[in-house]
């Protein structure tokens, strides 16, 4: 079958062609070097697509050289995104978040924070089912070995952490005492954000409040955090808001 | 399976929500009206991820209705992305696509030219596998019979076409003599350009050489196409490259 792929006429992308292009891509000279640890590729299963597209965008923009990386365990849930439900299907966290990835993506566990200026988790259920298990325990949920230890490493090393959309949630789980937002409380456009935020407050923790197109800093745990699809926005709001948080971890790294 | 996505301790975004909250996201008052045409969820054999979101940021910062839609046919492949090698699996391009529209998608042979005002095509692989099958057979590939219809429809009506990455190559194919872009020609930026341009002019039509940031139009044929991913570039100016396509397409429109 590989060699259809390469038997394209003109082979106008090969897979090798694209991970080779991806490398220049992604890096420049003493560019800070940013980790994006992935959920999958899917709103409903995995990383929120559209917000792991935005952080890519802006930190390329910013200059930061990227690495990506996923745990290698299976999905929690297959969900059919046309029918909004769970298939029987299995698939794996690692092989689909290379979709995003472009193929370029190393299992979580070899993700150092000593290689790198900061981290970042977009959003989507994948964050609350494959890096933690939020979408069905909420506040009592468990969060994944690999990304508690990915988060304490960051932490530790005084090196900023960005998240979106529910991803917040993983800090206040594994920072008691820090500062997050998911966006308005109180405001219909913003559907979830007054629960969730509840529950972070629960945690020990402070839900702040702030916009679409706003990220919160918590200064002391260098933690940048922005609601994305959180917020029922024009998709571009939700692309600049996750340029704040981006231009925001760049600031700090 | 679903009672779990339901019993989400602060269900902060369940599918329903996340299809409801869509509508708004993607449509305005006196808006124009967009079709995007999507090929599955991935580099290798759907959609290009990045290029599908930024047509989508870009359409909805310039005030756009999108509406998406992908032909309810099997995938050609379905590729492991991390290890760059088609599996034995069978995908759907619909489903697949369902990925990136966040569920608010619809079968390809529901789209009518009359009810929208511009079509846009991702590229990816699944533009050159999915929507006709240019990737194995070059110049003298089939395009898909509900592609084929879209773009004759939108044509007939003089209404706008954009087109990035590869799937400027579907214009080549159905309108002889139209002009489209894939690139710069003898750069080595743009590695498989070139061959891609070959081929078009073999089938009639002018290859135009442009960058990655810039779009050409075919004043004519109402085509705006970029390179995006046929040039080695930071993801940045691909995205700046599609907002110059998206622009062209909703000024035509």
């Amino acid at each position: 079958m590989l060699a259809l792929l390469q038997h394209c006429g003109r082979s106008f992308l090969t897979p090798s062609t694209v991970r080779s292009l991806n490398k220049s891509f992604y890096s420049s000279q003493m560019a800070k070097r940013v980790a994006v640890v992935l959920a999958g590729c899917g709103v409903y299963d995995g990383s929120e697509i559209h917000e792991a597209s935005a952080v890519l965008v802006h930190l390329s923009r910013g200059g930061a050289s990227v690495k990506m990386f996923a745990p290698d365990i299976d999905q929690m849930h297959v969900v059919n995104h046309l029918k909004g439900e769970p298939s029987q299907e299995k698939r794996n966290v690692l092989v689909e978040s290379a979709r995003l990835a472009r193929g370029d993506i190393q299992e979580l566990s070899k993700l150092s924070a000593k290689d790198h200026d900061a981290v970042i988790f977009p959003g989507g259920f994948g964050a609350a089912k494959n890096l933690c298990t939020w979408a069905v325990q909420g506040k009592d949920c468990a969060v994944n070995e690999e990304v508690k230890a990915a988060l304490q490493a960051f932490h530790r090393e005084g090196k900023p952490i960005g998240l979106c959309c529910i991803s917040p949630v993983l800090a206040a789980k594994v920072f008691p005492g820090c500062e997050v937002t998911v966006g308005m409380e109180k405001d219909d456009k913003y559907p979830d954000t007054s629960d969730t935020a509840a529950a972070i407050n629960q945690l020990g923790c402070k839900h702040v409040s702030a916009g679409v197109t706003q990220s919160h800093v918590d200064e002391k745990n260098k933690l940048v955090t922005t609601c994305a699809f959180m917020c029922n926005a024009p998709i571009h709001e939700i692309f600049d808001g996750i340029g704040s948080m981006v231009q925001g971890v760049l600031k700090l790294a």
